[in-house]
């Protein structure tokens, strides 16, 4: 692609998601809804969780047993138990700010010909890491032309 | 949000910071001072560290007991040992990549009316995975409206 | 560096890299020369995979035994067996999906001067987590001045 010069589009939404315990749940088409609302054809995604007891994780969307795998083992790689000295705000919250510093608190997605440029099999979850549902804010910032 | 197209700021600076041994140390507001230097009131603020063994999360910013946790748990998971190949930097430098390459080394935080989109308990921290304190360079590119 | 408004650059590029099996490459190259093509000199690289049994990392780009350390060590933390319900595509893709979430899947990093601001030590690396090597794409997502 040719560069070019351009009055950029900067565009911000926030998506308030409802999550369930210790899941991943998948947002993409929340996350395209706000690219077609940007009107943005070339540019970026990023998206940013505003807690520290969740997580981003762009993964597999065809088989769900992968979720179920990925929660598994993050599960049993980082346990509930009295290792933690953090324990006020409940057995599950330590490894919940763990859990999120091992995944991710921001992704970003580029943009071609108005579309987010995810590959096949590819979509855009949100990981729930304590242990009841939440509502969970997402900033999504758009940036381009 | 409506999308605005306008002539789009472009500001960078890099923020020198020293750390300590093997913890996570707090430098929010030095990124919120670049923020408002940059006068940017919609936009994005993307980190970098230009470190393998150090690495950037954004995580609780109340209990100082989490950020110990979080250290205790990674030391476990890494473990200095006769486990590595790579030992000629001292047995603290291959559990310091690894460390690195599981948590992150850049992040980016939306900026909303001139502050950074940060939940309330969400802080930014450098987390040193060497058993000594260096100066750590962080980029801070911010680009906004 | 003084805030400067203007017009923007939008640069996309789509890299195809051939991995290997279980093995991390370099392109910081590649990515550098679609920088120079861009022809932005202030601004910021991001970088995106399209995959999900593979991921990115920047990571010490001296000695290659510590890309060796790295594939064992995350081999005996997310190792092949009878763990996981998700083994229709093999024994190797339940794990290659965890390591990606335990890595990255985007990355950026700042442009001074046109070129990447890199670290002296700093590399990019794509990291093949599946048992044989394949066709990668990148999308590098270029904005700036």
């Amino acid at each position: 692609m040719p560069s070019t010069s351009s009055l950029s589009v900067h565009y911000q939404t926030v998506l308030t998601l409802q999550t369930r315990a210790k899941s991943l749940q998948r947002f993409t088409m929340e996350v395209q809804d706000a690219v077609r609302e940007s009107r943005v054809s070339t540019g970026l995604c990023c998206l940013f969780l505003r807690h520290t007891s969740a997580s981003l994780v762009i993964q597999e969307n065809a088989d769900p047993d992968v979720l179920l795998d990925m929660e598994t083992f993050l599960a049993k790689l980082v346990p509930e138990g009295n290792y933690y000295r953090h324990s006020a705000e409940g057995p599950d919250d330590m490894p919940a700010h763990i859990r999120t510093a091992l995944t991710h608190t921001s992704e970003q997605i580029p943009i071609m010909n108005g579309w987010l440029a995810l590959g096949t099999w590819q979509g855009i979850y949100i990981w729930e890491h304590r242990s009841r549902g939440y509502r969970r804010d997402v900033v999504v910032h758009i940036t381009g032309v």
